[in-house]
């Protein structure tokens, strides 16, 4: 297991740590600013949201790059599931396609799937997975065509319903193997799998190189909300020393990204002190 | 799979589907007409909470055979670990001790266990399961001296901080081993494990006589509260049917006990209402 003690070069920022996956959360701060000070703390890279990106993914990467960090992914595919998908097949592969090219633009080797939740009047989680399958094997060849990798990202059970029919790590393993694409493989959030005592076994049937990314966060034992109110690292009570080793343990040795929705506490921070605390907790915690 | 599509000899109210779990909540009927009610219906049995009880437990549970059904069971132990657990290993046993023995006092088969939380500073789910382990191991023997079954209730993960450490049927089926005592049981309940894919083959891995209890409710796909917000069967996602094939397929051929919380909607109805929809429902969704 990787020894971060005193080396935080391997962290990253996805902006939403800053509130900027939703619309008037966070301090506002424009993407140089975010660049310039993940940069300041020496951090490794950053992952964005597209709604951040617009029209700049070429120029946001190439300043990315020139200030010595990386691109480390991009969120996301949109959902290809579910009440919140988009109208028709046509119009999911068209803003998948579109998700793919951001990616390549902004110079990202990863792309995160959400998968959207149960087909409606479906009531079959089983049905859902069949179609996410069928609509992440179809663009697969166009990412792989791109360089980029499609991280299909398990999320807690609790988003089964509307966002997510992919909830565990071993329906994920078992997706990935179905498809059988070197480019489609899996991105772990502490948020969805730190209650899931199968992950280190779930990990190793995945075979090595098939984890795409490991995000940080924490689980609040009171939380208010399932889907603004993660905690920083250390708040909660997810084993984030074993999780990651489960992650390591199974080849992973890129990096470790910060992704914390908290819309009534670290989102009304300044984003220096939350960056600041980030670096502290990761060299201490993670 | 039993045919319930004309026959709901088997179909049981919890009367938290009616509020009775919370104070304040529910039309307050009294333990004597939620009776008559059920009977009325022609409904199998009745699982109370310990709260509606108090120290009426035998007459309650004698009312309920006399008008022709079963006392299915009884909600539930104290919680065993984590914040909202009592302050002594103690105490817990003390308060463990008094469910046992008003499970017994009722005539009932059936007490659920709600393990509790994470264990406060431990960051550990596996240490967690081990102190829930030893506390159901050291309570079994008084539980078969009471004629009683002690049924573990994973809980969807979502509560895996403050409510249950318990969060997965194949946890569930490994501390029932573990334990290996045959008045150690599993309760499977829909809200809490619709999304496992695992499901049946877990419980096929439990074996024979190993399931106690069989929840109905249903999974809102955009649920506003994960506590008080379930669904009436055939409201939400959950595969109903495929469900309980699980279920009956590892053995199971009890009671189907509805237990719906639900704050701002049936808890709001006329429990007449409530209980016609359920017998509906349970004729021809479940």
């Amino acid at each position: 297991m990787r020894d971060f003690s005193s080396d935080h070069s391997m962290l990253a920022l996805n902006t939403a740590t800053l509130g900027h996956n939703l619309k008037g959360h966070g301090a506002g701060w424009s993407s140089e600013q975010v660049i310039e000070a993940c940069a300041e703390r020496g951090l490794g890279g950053i992952t964005f949201w597209r709604r951040e990106i617009g029209t700049r993914a070429i120029d946001i990467g190439d300043r990315v790059r020139d200030a010595g960090m990386q691109v480390v992914g991009l969120c996301r595919t949109p959902f290809l599931t579910g009440p919140l998908a988009l109208p028709s097949r046509q119009a999911i592969l068209d803003d998948f396609h579109a998700s793919i090219q951001m990616t390549h633009d902004l110079g990202a080797p990863v792309l995160t799937i959400v998968t959207g939740g149960v087909i409606e009047g479906s009531h079959s989680i089983t049905e859902s997975l069949k179609r996410v399958q069928e609509l992440v094997a179809t663009m697969a060849p166009v990412a792989a065509e791109a360089n980029v990798v499609l991280a299909l990202e398990p999320l807690n059970p609790v988003y089964g319903g509307n966002r997510s029919c992919l909830v565990s790590v071993r329906d994920a393993v078992d997706m990935c193997a179905a498809i059988g694409a070197d480019n489609v493989q899996i991105a772990i959030d502490v948020y969805h799998v730190w209650w899931d005592t199968s992950l280190a076994s779930e990990l190793k049937r995945a075979g090595r190189n098939r984890i795409a990314g490991y995000h940080l966060c924490d689980w609040l034992a009171d939380t208010t909300d399932v889907l603004l109110d993660r905690g920083m690292m250390g708040e909660g009570v997810a084993d984030l020393k074993g999780i990651r080793a489960a992650v390591e343990d199974a080849g992973y040795d890129g990096y470790c990204e910060v992704e914390i929705f908290s819309a009534d506490n670290w989102w009304k921070r300044n984003p220096d002190e939350v960056l600041d605390t980030m670096v502290d907790r990761f060299r201490t915690v993670c």
